[in-house]
């Protein structure tokens, strides 16, 4: 099993899909490609053909057909994801939620919406705002929400909203077998049997392709208070975040640039930051709750020795900041124009922070590359965008080797080979390392059992021949 | 599988054991009787013997040798469980942590602890009291932390800090065939393969043995208010709730007593409370932030005609009043002393808990049974706390009945037929109606890829022949 299944075995499935879906289904080159496309130096290995289903029972018959001729199946979103994850090496058919993107119902007394999972969170928020509602997760891009389930997905407002495990109450979930699933009630908690809304969440499509999503919500704000603060070290700044967190300040995010990034982010973002390790900060609450965490932070920042702390309620500068933050991605392509990028991350228990981050900007000076740092710092997660020209192969082996040594100082200070971009295919080799035998034994034996063909999305996360 | 193996089998395992354990291995039918208690109507069936393991290996040990010889195994932690989890139908061994309750380390910049699983929250927040760190969650029961997680445990903090299964970094879990198996690492998220953490919380020991536990703590808030503040209804008690929690005001706590159940509290607890349906509320911050947040909660209250809320900020106040909360199921005994009790709880969304709190007490009124109700309303959660004279048959059988209505009520209503108390036996019937069968058959498929000779803890949850 996984692999590529035999061309008149593929013709078949095709030709029963066509029958069914007609346009819908898609082989040209340039669409395939699209639909294997990565952000990252993963190589593009497109699907054989693409689908785009329009209902729940769309997708169980695309499934049945799949299994019947065991063609492989890769459930698609937006393709934003950076480890590989809509690849396609075994072939098989990429199952576009495109024409999936509906709010099904939006219960504010609740705090919860029902939606289809090519819905994306902008999409969301925009139908949420005059509810005065909102879904918390903010990955950057504008991700569907199926696939940030797909990849457990978390962001700048994990450290106070939590990762997708913690904002998706349940999910309706189409198994290898074709059968429909729902893995919870609507009831905010339940101890009731085995917690398969989590073992689906991050799964990344390998254990049964997500087809409907009930997710939490959050009430827009009363206030809310960003601001800048700079830091004469990564180690002060760490500090800060840790203490912050430790004295109970409900902070929503908190998020450390690197001199480099702040650099890349004051060129590309037409900032005027001084260049140094700067926290970008927001708290959410009541007007009085925001100015008293900002004025506590401040505090810690300032006894720190950082600060000073510059904030403001003002919606325009926050979105100008947050902008900037969002476009670190692009704006450490811009350090090196037309170069390669491996945006990559690790996370790490917090006190090891300033530790993993000082370590790794030390390695990437001895390593002769370029390659800006951020970080959700509250939550010990940070990101290293790493530049290089993919005709030097030289540097390309530097910057391999850089990422392998990054994983292996994360998994030394007992942290995560990925915090928040999944497993795909490119940290598929770090998962012994990290989980142990025993543990990814015990991950091989719930995908064999609940994918015995190993169609669902075959060659991430683990293999098993 | 799941039966009860040959004499001359256990009687060889028996006899390993006892090699191994010495006097750590008992089979005297007092304590025997002890370890399939409950404290519900479910009968008691005893273990065949009880091992008190020290040691990580000892527990490997154990399981090796019972699963050689097939003789299942149920983990035990203090017995407070209300749905037989503890119960042996099938024979066997129970493993008793009652020797593996120590603090192994405490990271207070990273907020978490490392334990074995027989501490209990009380002995752990003891331990943790000077480092101004608290585990939050709080069942009422001193239940051991590896009970709390095999249950997927809750309790009245749950609405602000969640439940065992946001509480929880990583386990240890002693697999069926006798390999230990980390579930995660210390960092604070991942986004790494599956999600071990969440599939054994709430497995109730049927897919291993947790044996040692990573948890995270939260800092002792600089202040704490909490009070009481009375309803003309359950619904408008319900819908400030709603209210408070859409105005997203930080409660720790906000408990529902109904009518009766405030009368059994104040006969208990020796309190003088009106006999209305009542809200405890407790809000956890800094000076500002807690009197900020109960002057709005009490707005709230006043303007859909409740309140007034009586809050104070003094330790002992706060201790007596949660202690009374934490008394409701020996205060709802107390109502009618020598009578059987089945405490029993559900959970539905939110916005439909006065509806179902509601037709619930007129049920009760009808089945001619007297049984207060609290819930845990933030979550939409509460227990029935039910009286009946077990030597009467046709009262035993209302109570039953009211019961069988009580979880179909919630199941219409979207909501779980056990929203704290786990599944163990009392709950298994549920199972099917609440999930469906294709949930069901993935969880039995679990099940058995994981423990395919069914020795752990069989009977519970999913049974599969």
């Amino acid at each position: 099993m996984n692999k590529r299944c035999e061309a008149h075995v593929l013709a078949a499935a095709l030709a029963l899909l066509t029958q069914k879906f007609g346009n819908r289904l898609v082989t040209s080159q340039a669409v395939r490609e699209q639909h294997g496309n990565t952000l990252t130096w993963v190589a593009n290995q497109p699907p054989d053909a693409v689908v785009f289903p329009q209902s729940i029972a769309d997708v169980q018959e695309i499934v049945r057909i799949c299994a019947a001729h065991r063609v492989p199946m890769i459930p698609f979103g937006t393709g934003s994801s950076l480890e590989g994850q809509v690849n396609a090496p075994h072939g098989g058919v990429s199952i576009d939620f495109r024409d999936m993107n509906r709010v099904l119902a939006v219960h504010a007394e609740d705090l919860d919406c029902v939606i289809e999972p090519g819905l994306t969170r902008k999409m969301l928020n925009e139908h949420l705002r005059d509810q005065g509602l909102f879904f918390p997760l903010d990955p950057g891009a504008d991700a569907s929400l199926g696939g940030m389930a797909a990849t457990r997905c978390s962001g700048t407002n994990a450290v106070r909203y939590g990762t997708m495990k913690d904002n998706v109450l349940s999910l309706k979930v189409v198994l290898a077998n074709g059968e429909l699933m729902t893995t919870a009630r609507r009831a905010k908690k339940s101890s009731s049997g085995y917690d398969l809304t989590r073992l689906m969440i991050g799964s990344e499509g390998t254990l049964g392709v997500i087809v409907e999503l009930t997710l939490r919500l959050a009430g827009i704000p009363e206030a809310i208070a960003s601001g800048v603060c700079p830091f004469p070290s990564v180690e002060v700044a760490c500090n800060a975040t840790i203490l912050t967190i430790q004295s109970g300040i409900p902070v929503a995010r908190i998020e450390l640039l690197d001199e480099l990034q702040v650099k890349a982010s004051n060129a590309y973002s037409k900032l005027a930051l001084p260049e140094t390790p700067m926290l970008f900060v927001e708290f959410h609450g009541s007007e009085a709750g925001v100015a008293e965490q900002s004025r506590r932070f401040g505090e810690i920042a300032a006894e720190l020795g950082g600060g000073p702390f510059d904030w403001a309620t003002k919606a325009e500068e926050r979105t100008k900041l947050w902008q900037a933050r969002h476009d670190a991605y692009w704006s450490g392509r811009a350090l090196r124009p037309g170069a390669g990028v491996f945006a990559t991350d690790v996370c790490v228990p917090i006190s090891r922070l300033a530790e993993c981050v000082t370590a790794t900007q030390q390695d990437i000076v001895e390593s002769r590359l370029v390659a800006p740092i951020m970080g959700h710092v509250g939550d010990g997660n940070f990101h290293l965008t790493m530049t290089f020209d993919m005709a030097d192969a030289d540097e390309v082996a530097r910057a391999k080797a850089l990422h392998e040594r990054l994983v292996a100082r994360a998994l030394a200070m007992d942290g995560t080979c990925t915090g928040e971009h999944g497993v795909g295919q490119g940290k598929m080799p770090y998962l012994e390392a990290e989980h142990g035998r025993a543990a990814l034994d015990a991950m091989r034996t719930i995908k064999r059992a609940l994918d015995p063909d190993g169609i669902m999305n075959p060659g991430k996360i683990v293999s098993f021949a």
